[in-house]
């Protein structure tokens, strides 16, 4: 390992510059197909040989038709070789013709890619209930072997909506003696929520990853992760978390078994949790990231749920948003999370500083509240006496920027 | 009746200039008693002769001090013959003392009205987790019945925190041969939503009617009107819809048996709707009032939990913010309700519009669409094709002006 790495965990370390092309053989590329006025709009990543692959998807009842044509694909052989992904247009609630399209786009960018149909995997992100384009996105699947459109810095722009960054980064970590990498892009900002939002993560990993424990590990993990961050409350007909294990770091096939079996799902942990956060921070008119951390709840289930109450509430989202120490809205957002409590044994803290105990409110600072709320991560702990449960989400700040992005998103 | 009443249904009238002093038998009153700058903050509804009386209350843990003391004054007869409440500090996580604050202010309430104290309720609204100045409520207590302070246009104005308009009407229709009114005041503005959030009504009618009647209607028309209205989807401490029935117009004695309860149920039924409407209208930075009819679901339950799901989206809020007609947000948020059903048979209306015809967007005059969404009442139809369950939810749209009140609510 590189000497400038940041150890995330006891032998874990964050890549500098890492992307979802670190895992050894896997290239990406994105270019501009003209769905959007100039922005990268069509993206993809390729694996040299085919992969393990799962992938979870959105609960939404109204799922795109990409996503239908996506679980197909993994479906067959529990197999991905290629993902293509494009911005603009979320290809929902397009009926027949929406999920001819899907087939369409799979098909041509399996042909140019030389891969098997059902090796390949459709995205789609973007306005719900337009057509795709598809004279644009075949011309732009033709050119996918182009140099120019090379290079995983495009795929990351390429995937994003109202997004304002690029989200990738990856990990390394030994397993059976070898280098084993991960990485990640992720786009999300609006209609990000607990349980799948506009939300689209994309993993690659060269470690060898048989497909039934990938696709547990990706499940369970998602549920700490992904379903664990909320922009505004509102769940996408589009999203999905894919992931690509191709086996070119020579490791032992992992399963629950493996002696180092661990290492892996703490390795795929961390990449889903930074991504997760990386969108949460990203919210749509967001000027920070909040993280609530909920602890003493009877169960986990019951601090998750207590921890999505806080993280959702408008009120707090403002009160953050305007470095205001109102805990009373954190309180209140514990009240009604519809879980068993004790009110009389809950605490909360805004960082460092206690603000209610046991129930009642203790004196503070105003003035360090506010600075601490200024800073552009904040935490939130509540801490309940009913058990053991813990659990933490993530979200942003609600902005007058989040209203304007979202009062004319379309026109 | 007067010739320029308003027939709201056969035989029910609303009243120009009715208030909840319309009902014989009541008198009201507001008065400024120094917990807020200069706004009136403290008043209070009196019936001349005991009432039937029935009340419902916040599902919130961390329910308010004086939402249990005037639980227990309806709990010992079933009466009330006054309500006294106050606006600026909630009461609510202050504890003990907190407690020992409401039974004071009962307390000195009703020795200066000279009744007995369990036929007095107390409500407070505002700020969470501060005690109240008791000195300034007692000496406030020990002015109503001052002439100058007398007048339930007072009353409403006392309840108010961050409202911007008073909410009070009342109406008439006839029992037994007698005329029967019903009147109501209202307080909401933010922390408004389904399962009552700091949401204040206050309901007087001249009726008799058994009290455990009463109870039984309130609470099932409670949840039609106010717990079907939301503004930011969080449910405050402090939230509470009192009745009370002093039996003046000498009707027969009202119970499910009594040939004319639909008509009061009706009455009751419109007062509380109407009151309703009028808090979700005036949300915190709200612009206009949204209705969302769900027809066609499984059951009604099913049409609930979708027209709520609908109106509680931040997404659909800002989209008739902006006067965007985004249909695909409202479907959006029909597919993650959570309820069963089929989405090839969900078609959506902006009032007279069709935007979405089983499950699949129709062609509409965008320009049309804006013109409706500029209105100040606007009306989402979602009909579903799984059933007969339908449902009505009341909202408005998320402003700059939200964020901005609620980013500097203490400060």
């Amino acid at each position: 390992m590189e000497s400038n790495q940041l150890a995330l965990q006891e032998k874990i370390y964050l890549l500098p510059n890492g992307n979802i092309t670190t895992p050894k053989g896997y290239t990406a590329g994105g270019l501009h197909c003209g769905i959007r006025k100039s922005k990268l709009d069509l993206g993809w990543v390729y694996s040299e040989v085919p992969a393990s692959a799962a992938g979870v998807y959105t609960t939404n009842l109204f799922q795109a038709a990409p996503l239908k044509v996506t679980q197909e694909s993994i479906a067959k052989e529990n197999k991905l070789q290629a993902i293509v992904c494009n911005s603009g247009i979320a290809n929902a609630c397009t009926g027949e013709q929406g999920l001819k399209d899907a087939y369409e786009m799979r098909q041509n960018f399996a042909n140019v890619l030389g891969i098997e149909e059902h090796y390949a995997a459709v995205a789609s992100t973007g306005l719900i209930g337009e057509l795709l384009p598809m004279e644009k996105i075949n011309q732009g699947i033709a050119s996918i072997n182009d140099e120019e459109n090379a290079g995983p810095a495009r795929f990351e722009t390429a995937i994003l909506t109202t997004d304002t960054k690029e989200k990738g980064m990856a990990i390394q970590f030994e397993i059976d003696g070898k280098t084993v990498s991960i990485g990640g892009a992720a786009k999300g900002s609006g209609m990000i929520h607990p349980n799948m939002a506009t939300m689209l993560s994309f993993i690659t990993t060269d470690a060898a990853v048989e497909s039934q424990s990938l696709h547990t590990a990706l499940k369970t993990i998602t549920n700490k992760s992904f379903n664990m961050i909320t922009v505004d409350g509102d769940t996408s007909t589009n999203d999905m978390v894919l992931v690509m294990a191709n086996g070119q770091a020579e490791n032992q096939p992992l399963n629950e078994s493996h002696p180092e079996w661990q290492v892996f799902i703490e390795g795929l942990g961390l990449v889903c949790e930074m991504l997760a956060k990386e969108i949460a921070r990203d919210g749509e008119g967001a000027s920070k990231l909040v993280e609530v951390q909920v602890s003493g709840a009877v169960t986990d289930e019951a601090a998750s749920a207590i921890s999505k109450s806080i993280i959702s509430s408008n009120l707090v989202k403002t009160a953050v948003h305007g470095a205001d120490a109102n805990w009373g809205r954190i309180i209140t957002a514990i009240g009604y999370s519809g879980q068993q409590l004790d009110p009389t044994k809950v605490s909360i803290g805004l960082g460092t500083i206690p603000v209610v105990e046991n129930g009642m409110p203790v004196p503070f600072s105003e003035e360090d509240a506010k600075a601490y709320l200024l800073k552009d991560t904040i935490v939130i702990y509540a801490t309940l006496g009913d058990g053991n449960g813990k659990a933490t989400a993530w979200g942003c700040d609600l902005s007058y920027d989040y209203v304007r992005i979202n009062a004319s998103y379309r026109t």
